[in-house]
């Protein structure tokens, strides 16, 4: 049986992670940016990359995975494209300059792009490629990660990341369309929150260590073996490994960051580098149309699609972003509940600094 | 039992789609281009988007949706953007004009994105992202239909087209990285590959209209109701329709083109107008480091990829694009196999034209 879950609220848990990361030696203003996007990540439902990651942080700093320390440079500025160096930091403060920096690139050329090589864990793709929503632009965030998960289609052994991508875009009256998805089945996080409830996981999702399908979240955490999205070669798991390809090319081979498996045949381990690399990029659609006639369609689009028949025993059709935006609403006033494990854990590790427990 | 097929050389394909394609009244400039994308696709192995698309282009001229001597013309060419209009014609020659100006452009800015509406049917995605290729470039290819046939996650109507991407990158030694597909779990072209060599169909392709999943090709060709990639919202297939619907906002929204299933609720049909929206996009590398240090990357994570360990059963890990390179290679030498029932199709075309049958 799964615990009860404790409530937080998402301006407490701001607090603590600022203290928690200063505690760590980042710069106040770093870490505000950093726990910001935390604490949204939280906020909008995914618990999966916000809080939930702070322990895991705290362990790769303490192993010397991660300089908290880290001020990004920029290693080339061209036309309407540019590279950052993320300093071995972590990766939602170097993220968030290099959109902004997609976004002006973006007003000035039409569309802008920026990779950043050896930085950290970026958190929830979505909070970059939104940056560019409210410059009434579409925005595009990518990662990959040096700890590998995906197994290729025909293969039995992990050589990819869970190599997420998001795409947001713009509408009117409508909420904005915000996809976030690993290209994996699911993400290693979802594993991570089933183990955490102790609930079993869909068939389909993860393999075990002689490639067979398990449903023990334990298991799946213990081998990081899940499917790409598609799950077989039947059913279109060759297009999940392709964009898992795609999402390492853009991230990985083209900022010069670590790709595939390359981190465990390096010497980044002994060295105790993760050389994460990201891929963002902002397009602006007045280029094309005139920005009323663009979200026109959006909205026009949106509403055919939510308003087409239902399956059976199902009483609504979604639009990407809309549980997140709904989360959101609700969470803000109500709170964020969090795994009894995961408060232990938080708790345990502010001990360990020097800090207040959360609650 | 399938009959067996009849084996026609490349030569001898091309010569008949330009003679037909003029015949309807194409430019021959265009035909030559139109065909040999057309062909490509064939000797590439990818049956449903080459000749297999001609006799439904000849209805669809005949019924007034396709235009075949219109000549594109250049809305808005802007900084690192573009936007062409296909004035209804068929989608090919269009769109390898907007590959051309998006490399042009990434030449210029490094990145270079151009939009079409008003279009017809483009073929094989790929054809338009490996043309960045020989220019040492990363290449991208989407399009709309106005033909719906995705179900959203949830749904039970088909409200999107099939929605494909292609991402092509080139490597060293390695082929190319060549990513071309649909986002639904398989293309409605491979419903009609099934069809016509009377294969039943994995469960999971496709839907009855009662929403349940069929392995007959015939069920699944007349309700043309596909899933999203994922198949099931446990395996992901909100994911699929997350990218369905980008490709969507970026080929068809963002163009000013259709897009959903907004042909079926407009004038269009009754205009007879397709409308189809592409989008294009083109980076270069060497904005953020050299082209050796890039192709030696993507040989690098290639060869690991392949050489990881197999699943039981398995001997081979592919690359994206290695299948159809191997199938173009033999196909040059021994011909392209066509099924019985597409040659006699051609020939009761070509008989219509007043053009000599294909053999």
């Amino acid at each position: 049986m799964a615990e009860s879950a404790i409530t937080v609220s998402h301006t407490r848990l701001q607090e603590f992670i600022v203290t928690a990361l200063v505690a760590m030696k980042m710069p106040r203003a770093i870490a505000e940016v950093t726990a910001g996007l935390m604490v949204r990540t939280d906020l909008r439902g995914v618990d999966s990359h916000g809080i939930g990651m702070l322990p895991r942080y705290h362990e790769l700093w303490q192993a010397g995975y991660i300089r908290m320390d880290a001020e990004p440079s920029v290693v080339r500025d061209e036309v309407a494209t540019g590279l950052l160096d993320g300093q071995k930091g972590l990766g939602h403060y170097v993220s968030t300059q290099a959109m902004k920096k997609c976004i002006e690139k973006a007003r000035t050329y039409g569309l802008g792009m920026v990779a950043v090589r050896n930085s950290g864990h970026y958190g929830a793709a979505a909070n970059y490629s939104m940056m560019a929503l409210e410059h009434d632009m579409i925005g595009l965030s990518m990662t990959n990660s040096p700890y590998v998960a995906m197994v290729p289609t025909f293969g039995r052994k992990a050589m990819l990341s869970t190599n997420p991508l998001s795409f947001a875009a713009p509408a009117g009256r409508h909420a904005p369309f915000v996809l976030d998805m690993a290209t994996t089945t699911v993400a290693i996080g979802k594993l991570s929150v089933a183990s955490r409830w102790n609930k079993p996981i869909p068939s389909g999702w993860a393999l075990d260590d002689s490639g067979t399908p398990t449903t023990d979240p334990f298991v799946a955490l213990k081998h990081r073996l899940v499917t790409p999205l598609g799950g077989t070669r039947d059913l279109g798991s060759h297009k999940g490994y392709g964009l898992g390809v795609m999402v390492d090319i853009l991230s990985g081979v083209m900022s010069g960051a670590v790709y595939g498996d390359l981190f465990y045949r390096s010497d980044r381990q002994e060295r105790r580098v993760q050389d994460v690399g990201h891929c963002f990029a902002a397009i602006d659609p007045v280029r094309f149309r005139p920005l009323g006639e663009f979200k026109h369609d959006m909205d026009d689009m949106f509403e055919a699609l939510k308003s087409s028949a239902k399956a059976d025993g199902h009483t609504r059709i979604w639009i990407a972003g809309e549980p997140e935006a709904e989360s959101e609403r609700k969470r803000r006033r109500d709170g964020i509940p969090l795994a009894p494990a995961l408060l232990a854990q938080s708790n345990e590790m502010a001990r360990g600094l020097g800090i207040a427990p959360m609650v």
